[in-house]
């Protein structure tokens, strides 16, 4: 199973691609869509269109994921990133995805544990869990773990205690590597 | 030229077709998407996005406008509009459409001749400069309203001042029709 992630914005939508084998996960690719801020808002809504339907083509993913966006405290700004998620989903669904929405604190819940954590602890669950050799960009991790919380929400394995079952443990936001000292 | 005017919406967003042969305006088509409130978003944008592509390859237009949105006061609301006009403009650019966006006073400016009038202006506006043999719904004029403004826009011909050139006069909001008695 192809999953896709993807952490919605206008400046900069990261997405991020894993497969899943039973417990395993393995990455398969990860980055970001920009769009020019001097462009004017059709345009850049097109480039993130584009942007998403090539990925889309590119990774033949099976199913989506998007992360839930939390309302700004900036009004324009809620509305900016609300047509980038728009466009977004639109891609999604125009390729027969099915795509699910998980909130930032389901997503960090799903990775690190508890839904506090920072964006590092993000970046570094994210690296273990896909054995990367180097954490990826804030943008690609947040999405690739999207994609993680997507893949154990499948599992019926959302929440730290049922994580244990699929092949990782977790202490205060790290991974615990079987057989390695802590 | 044919153009397509939208008034974007989760729950309906309006469109109207029409065509400019040159001071003159015809009326084409105009109608509303509707999604349902019971399904959850990505599947409402689903609706809004393959019924705009639905009606773009039906009517075939050359060039679009959108209706600015303006930030609500409740943020939520402000998060679910962004979303529609998202996808409403990633239909468009997809389809290869040139995207141009007017704020209600713009277009209550070209249409009615003054920012301020009411919806039931705009309607009627909308029903006597397409010779319409009744109204259309408020959502459907607001979209026909959009491609009007865009129509005199393209003509370098918006304000009340040279809406007159292009075959009409308005006093108050109300068309002056050459001939009958006001």
């Amino acid at each position: 199973m192809r999953l896709i992630g993807i952490d919605p914005g206008l400046r900069v939508t990261g997405f991020g691609v894993i497969e899943k084998h039973g417990p395993r996960l393995d990455y398969v690719a990860s980055g970001c869509i920009r769009s020019d801020a001097r462009h004017n808002l059709p345009e850049r809504i097109a480039t993130l269109f584009t942007g998403m339907r090539d990925i889309i083509a590119t990774y033949a993913p099976e199913t989506a994921a998007v992360e839930k966006v939390f309302v700004n405290v900036n009004p324009q700004s809620t509305l900016l990133l609300g047509q980038a998620r728009g466009a977004a989903i639109a891609a999604l669904t125009a390729a027969g995805l099915p795509v699910a929405e998980y909130t930032a604190l389901q997503i960090k819940q799903a990775v690190v544990g508890h839904g506090k954590a920072a964006k590092e602890q993000v970046q570094h669950m994210v690296t273990c869990l896909l054995s990367l050799s180097g954490a990826p960009a804030a943008d690609a991790a947040d999405a690739l773990a999207c994609a993680i919380c997507h893949a154990h929400a499948g599992l019926g394995a959302i929440g730290l205690g049922e994580q244990s079952q699929t092949g990782y443990r977790t202490r205060a936001g790290r991974l615990l590597v079987p057989g390695r000292r802590q």
